[in-house]
């Protein structure tokens, strides 16, 4: 790979570049993506011109950038994550028709619960997460049924460093978290009341594939007033059925998503 | 940027790489990526290499290589076109929980449509669209109320070049192209039967944002028994429901997505 004289690809830069832009600020400046990037305006500028080229950012207007649909289209095309998401959305469909307030698909990546689809209602309890959004895994539902799921290295990697809990009612310590992760595998799901705000319960459950093991988690954001325990057994007959689909030879799952 | 002694660049490979993934072959060995990229094995397995060391690339169990989720992450978290899909989504389960089959949201790109989302029924009429799959504006509904609202260049450029129907009910000639276009700017809908397969029609009406711009196209596919035209209604009122949620500052739609 060419590499710049502090021996940083040209590849490694421009993920630096299309990582500036975040969901609450999608719009910048060349300087903006210098700054936030930490290169230089020169090179920042060169190499939003050649992305822009390619169509993965695009000009607005106004001579600033926003990511453009190409980088998009590469994502979603051919992912596995997207067909995940795919073969999963009628199902989801089902649970925010009766539910309502906020459904959830998410996946582990790294240390985190990455969103894969989020389903919501105007009328819905408030809640942080967001299509393609991010949380600590150790801080909500869903990331906690994906690390109780997780390999073991990575269950100890998390139980030894510190905490942050993101309300008073999150985990503070090891022994906490290590005490609801082994309930998440006694009982097959989460519920964590206030964990993210204080006003919000998350359930979440996991999403096997058709050999078994958890590839995402389902949750449902609800208000805190003792409701969420009560959607666990809807959660867990989804879940039985997303992964009844992913069970399915890949083509008839893209073909035509099926329902219950 | 650094270039290749071809004088193409590193980032125009990679996206050759990125490209060479589909829909329908999500899954590639290092040498089915150079032969599709036209690049040498040697050249292909570099990239793929430091691709996957950002995670826009995953290796599976068998060592092959698909995309990864960072990619769509990337693609996904700070879209122009995600926000549009995101503040659309609740009309179209709406119009998918009454009218069944498929609902898309479209986007022109270049001369294709790409459909940014695409909800389908287990029993639905065939249709060949799928979500991040691209369609010739001239051969859909969807794109055929696209076109109609493209620049005139765009609209030239496409009447001057030869005309490729997928069905034997395709527009074969100009003329036939340019009088559809304007009925559709009269109507404001298309409704096209048969013309992706003979036993489906395509409905679809345009998607102005906030400044009356067309951005989108809504489309439901239904069996084509002459029921299409009467959903006309129907979109067009769901179209203006969705505008007027893209006229609202963006981080009202974001943060929850307005029901009618």
């Amino acid at each position: 790979m060419a590499r710049t004289p502090t021996g940083e690809s040209v590849l490694a830069r421009a993920v630096r570049v299309l990582d500036a832009f975040t969901a609450d600020e999608p719009v910048l400046t060349v300087g903006e993506v210098a700054r936030r990037s930490g290169l230089h305006v020169a090179t920042a500028s060169r190499l939003v011109i050649e992305l822009a080229a390619h169509g993965l950012l695009e000009r607005t207007a106004d001579r600033r950038v926003r990511v453009g649909v190409r980088l998009w289209e590469l994502g979603a095309r051919a992912s596995h994550s997207v067909s995940l998401r795919d073969a999963a959305m009628p199902f989801l469909e089902d649970v925010h028709a009766v539910v309502g307030h906020h459904v959830q698909l998410g996946v582990r990546d790294g240390e985190d619960v990455l969103f894969l689809e989020r389903l919501s209602a105007r009328d819905a309890v408030i809640n942080f997460s967001r299509t393609a959004g991010r949380l600590a895994l150790p801080t909500s539902s869903s990331g906690l049924v994906l690390l109780a799921h997780a390999p073991p290295e990575l269950q100890e990697r998390v139980l030894a460093a510190p905490l942050r809990p993101v309300t008073p009612a999150g985990f503070r310590t090891a022994a906490q978290l290590r005490t609801a992760l082994a309930e998440v595998r006694r009982s097959h799901a989460a519920v964590l009341d206030g964990h993210q705000h204080p006003h919000a319960t998350g359930v979440a459950v996991p999403v096997r594939d058709g050999a078994g093991a958890v590839v995402a988690s389902l949750s449902v954001i609800v208000p805190n007033d003792g409701r969420g325990a009560g959607l666990v057994p809807l959660l867990l007959a989804t879940a039985l059925g997303i992964s009844r689909t992913l069970g399915r030879p890949a083509g008839t799952v893209v073909g035509a998503p099926p329902r219950r």
